[in-house]
């Protein structure tokens, strides 16, 4: 059996190690917020690590599932902001493989592959959708891609994560593609949703009346169904904040000017998301980008 | 037990006369192809009528599924271009009720509730989502408005076609504008779904694998689902029409202009619709929009 690591225990890594843990895969975790992967461990099954470099060197299977490819970078390969430290490339095993879960673009991802592979290691392109719930409930879809060795050295970890496992090429890139195009429709949705609900409030359509009918109509969306009830809340919590859908809609806008390829729909949202942005709403929940709308009374939140 | 007359056997109007049929209501039908009308009615448990007005004259519940505002109009009160015909409003017996199924401005609907109240006769405004697969299973959902003795007076009618009869108000107007909203979604939806795929194919993905990915992610809509497959399938046999979302869609905007509030997205997929109908392709399915994209090579019809 492999011994597997997770780097990265946000709202997406710290369910999946606890999918990891519930497979009785016990993981090595590691998070700069040290006290997070200290809390994991004492919960029984897992090890909290001092750092990357030392989960990395008593890994097979390094989960990373830290937030974008710049960070990606500096944990594979160090040098990150000032930082003389080297990255987890020089601590891994020969033969070990990285499994990038983040969502990046698909370019970075053919490179790290190609870096990894100058030093005898092995690389999954291995983006995750679904949320924090599926991901506590082993239940992800992963969009992935690489050589058969990859996966193979990967065993059974990939299953404990997820429901779904797509492999989309023997190389690095279709699993970052694929992810990148379904960040397209899941950002256009949650724009969309949020359109729709505020010209439903300017038009004094009852709020709650008008989710529970799109939703068993055909306007819905997944997106629709899991975010609205946040503005129906008035809970701008973040789940997943508006910048992450500045960033996500920049990658996609970022992959098609590789091809000078129209995306109208696209382009559109990344403006409405960065409009919410910059009137200081990027950190609040995505479903605030409902905000950007002028003339309608929100919902508040419950006391 | 009342009787019930249905106009308009239309891909949505006949599913939904053989779910009255199928609950033992026998429904009257009339549509201008009279061959439909009577294919229908040798079938057993129904009956067709000659005229629009005599179904109207011989039944207490008066369906009506035709495409518009404008067919609407012109079957309730007559004058349709040049025709010196009068209405269905002429022949309808006092208290009994017109249920406006079709896709209008919430302001029509409004107005054909009074001006039928006017002549002593109930309205319902009711307009349907689901498909035609769903219209014919009696499993429709209904956005519906209207005056308390409307409903009374449909008895058991709207049940035998729909899953779900939403009930949004005791005046006529809210149903209309959630369906409206319902399309905002619902185009923004396709014209998203067509985009996204369009950017997958010009990137190299395999779209039937894009396919199976996106239906099990957090991007993936309803629209994402029932669409894409005729894109797979190159089959642009119109299920539901582009110039039908250049309609709804205008239906869309036509309604938010009416307070100044803008739609980035359903502006822009408006156009993207218009595109597509000034390009040849109006008369084809929706899913049709994707042929806007230059630069890609969609699926071919399999022969």
């Amino acid at each position: 059996m492999s011994a597997v690591g997770l780097i990265g225990l946000g709202a997406m890594g710290l369910g999946m190690a606890q999918s990891l843990r519930r497979a009785g895969l016990a993981p090595q975790v590691f998070d700069l917020r040290r006290d997070v992967a200290e809390a994991f461990a004492r919960e029984g099954g897992g090890t909290a690590c001092a750092s990357a470099a030392a989960l990395a060197a008593a890994c097979d299977v390094v989960i990373s599932v830290v937030v974008n490819a710049v960070q990606t970078e500096a944990l594979l390969f160090g040098g990150a902001s000032g930082s003389s430290s080297s990255g987890v490339a020089d601590a891994m095993r020969p033969g070990s493989v990285f499994v990038m879960c983040s969502t990046v673009d698909p370019r970075a991802s053919v490179d790290f592959e190609a870096r990894l592979a100058e030093r005898g290691l092995l690389y999954l392109d291995a983006p995750i959708s679904g949320g924090a719930a599926k991901a506590a409930a082993g239940q992800l879809t992963m969009m992935t891609a690489g050589r058969p060795e990859a996966y193979a050295r990967c065993g059974a970890v990939l299953d404990a994560m997820a429901a779904r496992v797509y492999r989309l090429g023997d190389r690095a890139g279709p699993g970052s593609r694929v992810k990148v195009i379904n960040q397209l429709l899941a950002g256009v949705h949650i724009a969309a949703a949020a359109e729709a609900m505020a010209l439903g409030l300017r038009e004094g359509v009852d709020a709650a009346a008008l989710y529970d009918v799109i939703t068993h109509s055909a306007g819905s969306s997944w997106m629709f169904e899991n975010r609205m009830p946040h503005v129906l809340d008035g809970d701008y919590t973040p789940r997943s904040a508006v910048d992450i859908f500045v960033k996500d809609l920049g990658l996609v806008l970022d992959m098609a000017r590789g091809t000078n390829f129209p995306l109208p729909l696209a382009s559109t949202a990344h403006q409405m998301f960065m409009q919410a942005s910059s009137a200081g709403h990027g950190r609040e929940d995505d479903a605030a980008v409902i905000k950007i709308f002028p003339g309608i009374t929100l919902p508040e939140k419950k006391p």
